[in-house]
């Protein structure tokens, strides 16, 4: 079943790979050359993909979950026609190379996921096979599967050590997710040396525990035992599968099994020595044309042949199925259905809301009109305010509905929001308290350097959460993210703010917005009302002094900009005529034109104070070093809210007596 | 075994528990309700503490993970005869109470951990279990065991779906620590609705992948079954072990069993309803004296005399073993032997050196005349370079060992720290790439909430990380952490900064210490050298102006001072005459005087830049309105580093240009 020039398309990969490292002087050699095997039979005999079409909906996904083994990714990539060329492998960790150090998801074709922190592989590939599977039941009809792919993941030891590998494969064994395939490159062998001085979990066990299928492979060169191996995870009908798959770390190299092949290149004569021991015998950076013309027919034909059988199943479904047909057009692209503003809250003055009230009903005339729209909490849907009350919970036997509960694993939730997106043909929304961003904050990294448009709805926005004290609330967390590059935080004042909010979160389609709401209710705010763009400059004046030039500038995020302009109004009696600019978002605001940013905030005006349930830091970039940033800059107190709020300064009278202190 | 008082000690624990929940107006009932029997068990017939003496060195230590069961711990507490008063009961999270929402460590004495955000409890606690095999293995002799207790946790199912609850428990298992013992309180119901919604693991096959001893006991109010379960665990002698007790939450309310009793009060009606299917006659906040007699005997004089024991004991062991005791002693108030400071480092004039590698020497004198210093990275020891190398690897069978494994588990790895911490006897460090401090975040926070004294070597701390590309190089990190209340952070700019930087981790006793090192190699600079107080005072002049006073001011932290020590340079070929800030550490220069500050950054100064290879947002506390901060605030990119760096503009030129552009 497997000959002679399948063993050689194998080490064609190892050869590549280690030349890659080599010649960049730096990389990890030690799971290309174990993976190479479990790798190759995965594109050449079941990975359906289209180097041609590296995009192609209906794909299979594959997500290399231990980044570090780039090299193997790249090399598969070349041989399988994808646009990755054989001087591209050779500008291997070069800069603006196309072949960076670890896989980049929009950067490289082929590359479904970006990858290198441990275990967030895992994660997105779980939120793929969410997403396939809600996509399939949305769009699938008995006579048209449109949507019907596999997502496999290659992942190492490391990858199963970290916490998020327990959150994502406990929820997908909950799920049930069949056609999430795992092949664990299990070496035995991690950076620091052999794993079994710190890792010594039965994975079979464990994964049982979950729920899932457990085979086991223990040669990890043996092509044709993978092969049956993965043939049996397809066939599975109820459970995700994985499959251990021993290994030798760095397979043919002197020092194979050691940790000493992990993370270095092999030097030149010990790269010598491992072409000899595989019998390669092609110079660098060439591979023999049969091993060329085997990858071309096993992975090229055969994906684009599915394909193009695809691309006939979708004209026929077009035709039995317009209306749908056309929804999955829209949702794969997307787009949003051109009414989906229609029925949108609004909010008049003497109305009061909290944050994460308007985030719901937002949420429930979103999904009316947005069918592609979905989300979920990490256990705190109830708190969040995150369900779709015409829908019902996501689950095995219920695949079509759009509630996701993921359980209290906030990190796992972040990470598959991210696959989700990935995989595409959904709008994907997902909540905690905001101080438990913290928790996922290496998956919003990840949203971030891969430009995925998701939601993160984070309620109970600071000291005002009251009672469960400083474990429940954030203080920090709000800088934190706002310093994150490539991501939208919006902290809204009121309920107008919050409905804009919510209306940029849905029409941003290449960062991350984090929506940052209360749990306390917010009364409507008359400069908001007049302004529905404001939230969209970033900062804006809400409520303007009284002559033409204001002798100071009041600024504040959230809950606090009612405190501002009650403080505006109290500081008028004693005479100082101030203006009161809200900032719901620092990054938008940035993005503006100087001449906008001059209007708001004037250069000459240096009285400035800021005001923020949250710590200083940062705030000075609008205040300078003339003006006063009010925050919080130790951690809260449990206690009623008003108490606590007033204890840490949040009054009126507290603004007041500051800026008249200082002027 | 148990008799009508004891069933009357389990009730007087739920009802105290509700009367404070509704008084409050807040609070969770369901895990008091239902975990009351568990705990009840556990304090008067197995946890050793004194309640006169919450602080006992040799207590058996406990931990409510599942934290918003504050209510029964306080009740626990309060029956004990701790010095939690009933007046402090009917505080229950009212501001300024010693009752607090969540438990919260140092400010309520018996409190072992700070627990809320689920999972990390269970992380601390494996910390506290490393730590008390550690330092019995340093002190114990055959004839005296000073240091033998066993710690406790109770956890529910929301720590249990955490990823660190996978990584704790792997560590844990792999490290056979017997004495740790985890009740979970397994009633099937999270804050949204039964778990089996999202959560379908087998915990015994789960566990038993680990190495632990299972054990489930049916009824959760069976408490001879419980009993019987602790003290098999007890004698296990080599694996942690976890009791599954079955229990309905809320049990005894109208809506037991459902999460509606998970997270708010009762209710007046239900409260009494309870009481009533209870058998609970007292009234509000009282309980019949054979309750209080049960405790004080079960609790408080079984504590007493095993506290009086071990004092005998530690006589006769000071008598013994005098050198040994002494050592312990010096360990356990945290104090370093005088000569600490022998043999560190010093470097002159022409050395360069990678920070990481000032650390490894740091770690190496520092090891050698300090015994209780211990610690390790995640996976990444040979990168971090945070290997004792006089000492081996602390393991299942070799405990008295100072190099600690972590594993690819970084969140494990810091709630390890805090539990390790906690406990006490040691001074803890802990390493990994600085990019994947958001991994650990989470326990970052309580360990600043509780002000424990660890260290954490965070390496590879910029772009210039190179090759391994942007998910591996640091951007937002530093100006993150340095939002964190309660923490200090520290970025060394040379050799001698780095030696000054881990001297004050080491004095620090109040907090945590972030080192941020570099991979690559930094120069020595004249102004460290002559200056070895200036790290000690967050920011100082490392470069001064050449006139009396400066036209303008560079500001740096890192690796970017000797740039701007460069740009200087070049600058006053040009004409212009400015000084050089070292910034290794924002909060140390935040806490100096006013004039200390005015005097490195005189307030009339207004041409300002700074420079650092992160986020530039923050920097404006320094800068003002009117300078200019030169950062990274994209992500990075994959490529030798020295082309990272010039294509982000870290070059002298770069900063000269900046410079002259504006002034």
């Amino acid at each position: 079943m497997f000959d002679e020039t399948d063993q050689l398309s194998v080490n064609a990969l190892r050869a590549l790979s280690i030349d890659m490292i080599e010649r960049a002087g730096s990389g990890h050699p030690g799971l290309p050359l174990d993976a190479a095997p479990m790798a190759y039979v995965l594109y050449s005999r079941h990975l359906r993909v289209d180097p041609q079409a590296p995009n192609w909906t209906n794909r299979d996904r594959f997500v290399l979950s231990a980044g570090h083994g780039s090299a193997l990714l790249y090399s598969l990539l070349h041989l399988s026609g994808f646009p990755t060329s054989m001087a591209d492998l050779q500008q291997f960790r070069q800069l603006h190379s196309m072949t960076p150090g670890h896989p980049e998801h929009g950067l490289v074709a082929g590359v479904d996921a970006t990858t290198g922190p441990l275990g967030q592989g895992l994660g997105m590939a779980v939120g793929m096979a969410m997403a396939e599977t809600h996509l399939a039941a949305q769009f699938n009809t008995p006579q048209q599967q449109v949507i019907d792919h596999f997502t496999y993941v290659i992942c190492g030891d490391g990858d199963l050590m970290e916490g998020i590998s327990h959150e994502a494969a406990s929820l997908a064994g909950n799920l049930k997710l069949n056609k999430l395939i795992v092949l664990y490159d299990s070496n035995d062998v991690s950076l620091d040396g052999a794993t079994d001085r710190t890792f010594s979990d039965d994975a079979q066990q464990r994964f049982t525990s979950y729920g899932w299928d457990y085979q086991k492979v223990s040669d990890g060169n043996d092509l044709a035992a993978i092969d049956t191996a993965i043939t049996a995870a397809k066939a599975a009908t109820d459970a995700p599968s994985i499959i251990e798959i021993k290994t030798t770390i760095g397979f043919g190299a002197p020092k194979q099994g050691t940790h000493l092949v992990h993370g270095a290149p092999l030097g030149q004569s010990d790269l010598a020595v491992t072409k000899r021991n595989l019998g390669w015998q092609a110079e660098p950076f060439t591979v023999p044309a049969a091993v060329k013309q085997r990858f071309q027919k096993q992975v090229q034909q055969r994906g684009q042949s599915a394909h193009q059988q695809w691309q006939t199943l979708l004209t026929a479904y077009a035709q039995a199925q317009p209306a749908l047909a056309e929804q999955l057009q829209q949702a794969l692209t997307q787009k949003l259905p051109a009414n989906w503003q229609a029925d949108l809250p609004q909010y008049q003055m003497g109305t009061s809301e909290a944050g994460r009230t308007t985030s719901q009903k937002m949420i429930q005339a979103l999904a009316a009109k947005v069918p592609s729209l979905w989300g979920g909490a990490a256990d705190l849907a109830s708190s969040n305010k995150t369900d779709i009350a015409a829908s019902s919970s996501f689950s095995a036997t219920a695949r079509q509905e759009r509630n996701l509960n993921f359980g209290v694993r906030e990190f796992a939730e972040a990470a598959a929001m991210n696959g989700i997106a990935l995989h595409g043909g959904t709008h994907v929304f997902g909540g905690t308290f905001f101080v438990f961003s913290d928790y996922m904050r290496g998956a919003i990294r990840l949203a971030a350097l891969q430009h995925l448009p998701v939601t993160y709805i984070f309620t109970h926005d600071s000291l005002a959460v009251g009672e469960d004290g400083p474990t429940h609330e954030p203080v920090e967390q709000l800088m934190s993210l706002r310093a994150m590059p490539g991501i939208s935080v919006i902290r809204p004042a009121d309920p107008n703010e919050a409905v804009a909010a919510w209306r940029l979160a849905m029409t941003t389609n290449d960062r991350p917005t984090v929506l940052v709401l209360t749990r306390q209710e917010l009364a409507v705010l008359q400069g908001s009302l007049q302004q529905p763009n404001g939230v969209s400059r970033g900062g804006y004046v809400i409520s303007p002094q009284q002559h033409s030039q204001a002798e100071g500038i009041l600024m504040a995020s959230g809950s606090e900009v009612a405190l501002a302009i009650k403080a505006q109004q109290q500081l008028r009696k004693f005479g100082h005529d101030v203006v009161v600019v809200s900032m719901p978002c620092f990054d938008r605001f940035m993005q503006q034109s100087a001449a906008y940013r001059e209007q708001v905030l004037p250069q000459q005006i240096r009285r400035r104070v800021s005001i923020e349930l949250g710590v200083t830091l940062g705030w000075e970039r609008f205040v300078g070093l003339d003006g006063l940033s009010l925050g919080v800059d130790t951690f809260g107190a449990s206690g009623p809210a008003a108490e606590v709020l007033a204890e840490y300064g949040f009054t009126t009278a507290a603004l007041v007596a500051a800026y008249q202190k200082l002027w």
